[in-house]
């Protein structure tokens, strides 16, 4: 039982020594590769550099506590640096000590929400960010993301906070390019792009096993720092106005009260609700892929709570907000991390690297940092998946396209709420209009099919119909409609079968419906019946007077239902009948 | 084509004079109706009496043209009068020129967002208000409007937008009533009830027929307008406390150009689309119902038209917002009615009345109004619903219980939104949580039913699962959990059949879904397959290369995929079978 609220217990009980060794070399490698990473993702948050580092610490520390994935690898990540950064520049001036308050109360309160969440056990929220949406998102938010970072590659000053206007603010700086940052900028991208395509097969002809190629290759980003430092260094290119990271504090992250500012709390709430669902829904995707790999299993309810709990942690220690990232829990796992242990070892790592190597780190170029984050977001840019949603569904192309566009035009927090509200009305609209079909008999058997797409056998004075949506407020309205247009267009019909094998549920709004319905038809002579109807959804109808009051009856196979009304005289089925009737269901 | 648009020109062609007299002789009836109607729901809304009068004209005419139910009645009603005073009420303080220009601009956004979703067919928006949260909210409404109105009978002031707020204010006025005012307005609510109630029966015993008796009893307001006037002259009860209607201007509505002041549109748009969508639902509930009594039709999105038009109308006469009335509609239904020309007689006859008729109301008490609308939306006031709907569904329970809990107190618009925000969570949790069954064969049949609600046979090397429910984003990760876990918990599992009998969509999200599981079971060494796909479910697929790389079979019944794969020896299917299961498909 405690174990469920504390996945350390677990797995800690069979911790042994290979194990140890498996994991604190796979901690080794992602501290080596989230150096680097972290400094650049606080950059794209707007934020000085320690933070990213910071955040990359007591955050891995509560994960492995309270987190259920055994690989996920949780620190700063793209897409959530650049929310925080939107969310924050709404509310200060970035390098002021606001704008840093704010985006540590951004981690607070998405923290926060996602631990209620997950003890409310409403993980089910994040289900109304659809695949298509999140794609279109993510897509959108890679975009972005690689534009704010050519003014560093360019080294000049340029704003804004949607595509346009970004475009339009670097194509009045482009003149003041600083041709010295340029020429960091723009081989350190085209090296990075190599590292990730083609260092392994290089690494691989000189003589390297696969795997250890591979995990060479991951280092190719602290490659390209080395590198651009000695470059500054040796041409003293920090006097010929490249930006530099400069000075880091060393030390440990401050333990820190965040914020209880209620006036900036009612600004950054709405914002820090779509952080945690972005990001919760990004980890767990992660989580799940990694973990389904193994035959292991996340409990999605549990992960709110350690994803909570680290941001928390991130709050209190002067971070910003965090999530599972899919590259770093990638390198994690095919290092060979067992336990969640690994990420604790990760923040010994990064823990050291914070006291001992941020002095190295004074003459870095932004511009590689930048570098680092264009060549990371440019695979996220998917633009296979607009033509196979189109060809498969158009309801999601657009909720897709909706989200893309609106993102790209007004920023991350409308893209994401327009791209629920988009999903969500499609997803109404097509409930509200739910198939259904007349059917009939296929001839010498006893199933029965759709009258439009099959030749079958039917009886002018009975229809049958069958609805395949379950009967619920958002379309009771319409099968009122719809059932009594069939008859309206069908004078003949004398009974009406509602085949239910498709039916997996009525709400009260569908039964108050299907009353009208019966009331409507008996006042006019036709009887309703019913066929197949689901067990639960019978359990459910029995305890109403819906039953009794039927004007008709309920029958177990629409073909005993056919059969039986088919012989019917074709006398009319007058409300007098009713006690008859009812008597035999 | 025209006609569609334009319903006049259909009901106009056939028009004759019989049809002529029973409209007339409704539109008699109406009026007499009416009249303390309008005065008193204008009194409701906060508003002159004569503004009641004034949205009793030109949208009746309006309607007439482009509605398409015979007999609907449009003009002021309770809830909306309600919802108008609410809306108002925040901008301005009752009785200044602000709170008309208010309700007019109410009126005006109503109009324009009802024709422009006709226009667009969004009348589906509508279906996002179940059954559970219109009753919710009307019971609520009924309260809060009672209450409201008895300072009127105590002939005290007393204020409050929330029923503990209202029950507070009275409790601290009610030392100061007024016994005259009292002395009317209890004896009118008694004769008012009994009117409703034992008036018809009593008529009848007297010797008129059955029909006569009704109508006459339906002119009860009326009596009681005439009595009531008659004693505040008789007994100077002007002098002595008595609120009285007053001076009304005589004259016909005067036509105004709406404000278009930004300001006050960006202040009223939320509650005039609340006020729009509950209109317009409780109108097209009325319509429905009358038109399936003579097997007539009704249009939604067409109403939507016909609504919007009444509303403009009313904001350039100087009205308020009106829709389609439950009480005023039955009147006109049972007195005759036959085309939409009954409306437009009323409108006639509430104009004369406006002219010549308003000096005879100067001394009409406001506590008659005050017990008019007691008696009216005491009726709407539902105490069978809950018990009914807890026994029938739980959700639909907790949906009606929370929009009337908030209505009363945090008002209508909080009401109305947070019951559709329940409503939409709770049909989002179970959409996401979808029913699904192992499955297993009825002996000697060819019918599979739930393992554990039937006796049925099972294979352990086989695995058949039903799931109940279209799959959507909603339930996507739901899906992938559910199947894998199943898989964790039963290792001899070779094959996997996903019985589709249910499912009558795929999105994107889901078919994302299926992919992930299909590729997972394949990793592992099962087979997944499909039986009894739906044919436009099929089709779909077939537009994707998911049928391709489908690690097993798709079966036309669930038995054929049974009895095949039960003969299965039992040896893994490998990946590598992929190839070969491929070609069968």
């Amino acid at each position: 039982m405690l174990s469920r609220y504390l996945p350390i217990l677990e797995w800690g009980r069979t911790y042994n020594r290979s194990v140890l060794t498996n994991d604190l070399m796979a901690a080794v490698i992602v501290t080596i590769m989230l150096i680097p990473q972290s400094l650049a993702y606080a950059l794209l948050a707007g934020l000085p550099p320690v933070v990213g580092l910071y955040a990359s610490i007591m955050p891995l520390v509560f994960y492995a506590i309270l987190g259920t994935s055994r690989t996920l690898a949780v620190g700063p990540v793209a897409v959530v640096s650049l929310m925080t950064a939107s969310a924050a520049g709404a509310v200060a001036a970035q390098g002021t000590a606001q704008y840093l308050e704010a985006a540590i109360t951004l981690a607070m309160l998405s923290g926060v929400m996602l631990a209620v969440l997950g003890i409310l056990r409403a993980g089910f929220l994040a289900n109304l960010l659809s695949h298509p949406v999140i794609s279109g998102f993510i897509t959108a938010s890679g975009i972005l993301i690689a534009t704010s970072q050519l003014k560093h590659i360019l080294g000049v000053s340029a704003g804004g906070d949607n595509w346009p206007d970004m475009l339009g603010s670097l194509a009045q700086a482009i003149g003041d390019t600083n041709w010295w940052t340029l020429a960091i900028g723009v081989p350190v991208t085209l090296f990075l792009f190599w590292v990730r395509r083609g260092a392994k097969p290089a690494l691989m002809m000189l003589g390297l096993p696969s795997r250890v190629a591979d995990m060479t290759a991951k280092a190719g980003p602290v490659v390209a720092v080395a590198l651009t430092i000695l470059a500054v260094i040796s041409f003293g290119l920090a006097d010929k106005g490249v930006n530099l990271v400069g000075a880091i504090p060393q030390g440990l992250p401050p333990f820190a009260l965040p914020s209880a500012d209620l006036s900036l709390i009612e600004k950054l709430w709405v914002p820090a609700l779509l952080i945690s669902i972005i990001g919760f829904v990004e980890s767990v995707s992660v989580a799940q892929t990694l973990a389904a790999k193994r035959r292991q299993r996340i409990i999605p309810d549990q992960e709110l709570i350690g994803l909570g709990a680290a941001n928390i942690a991130s709050a209190f220690s002067g971070g910003y907000p965090v999530t599972g990232g899919f590259a770093r829990s990638a390198v994690n796992f095919d290092a060979g991390a067992e336990t969640p242990a690994a990420g604790a070892f990760t923040a010994v790592g990064i823990g050291l690297a914070t006291l001992f190597l941020t002095p190295l780190l004074f003459s870095l170029p932004i511009a590689t940092l930048a570098a680092t984050i264009i060549v990371a977001v440019l695979s996220l840019v998917d633009l296979k998946t607009p033509a196979e949603l189109w060809r498969y569904s158009k309801a999601d192309f657009a909720a897709h396209i909706a989200t893309i566009v609106i993102t790209l035009l007004a920023g991350v927090e409308l893209g994401v709420i327009s791209g629920v509200g988009v999903g969500l009305a499609l997803y109404l609209w097509r409930a509200s209009r739910p198939h259904a079909a007349i059917v009939g008999r296929v001839p010498e058997t006893e199933h029965f099919r759709n009258v439009e797409r099959h030749k079958v056998i039917t009886i002018p004075h009975v229809l049958s119909i069958r609805v395949d949506e379950a009967l619920t407020y958002l379309n009771a309205r319409w099968l009122e409609g719809y059932v009594l247009e069939q008859i309206a267009d069908r004078p003949a019909v004398r009974h009406v079968i509602l085949m239910c094998s498709a039916i997996n549920e009525i709400d009260a709004s569908g039964l108050e419906s299907l009353e009208a319905i019966n009331h409507r038809l008996a006042d006019t002579g036709i009887g309703l019946h019913l066929s197949e109807v689901k067990g639960p959804v019978m359990d459910r109808l029995k305890r109403t007077h819906f039953i009794e009051e039927l004007n008709g009856k309920v029958f177990l196979s629409q073909d005993r239902a056919f059969s039986e009304l088919a012989r019917d005289s074709g006398d009319p089925v007058l409300p007098a009948d009713h006690h008859q009737t009812r008597g035999m269901i």
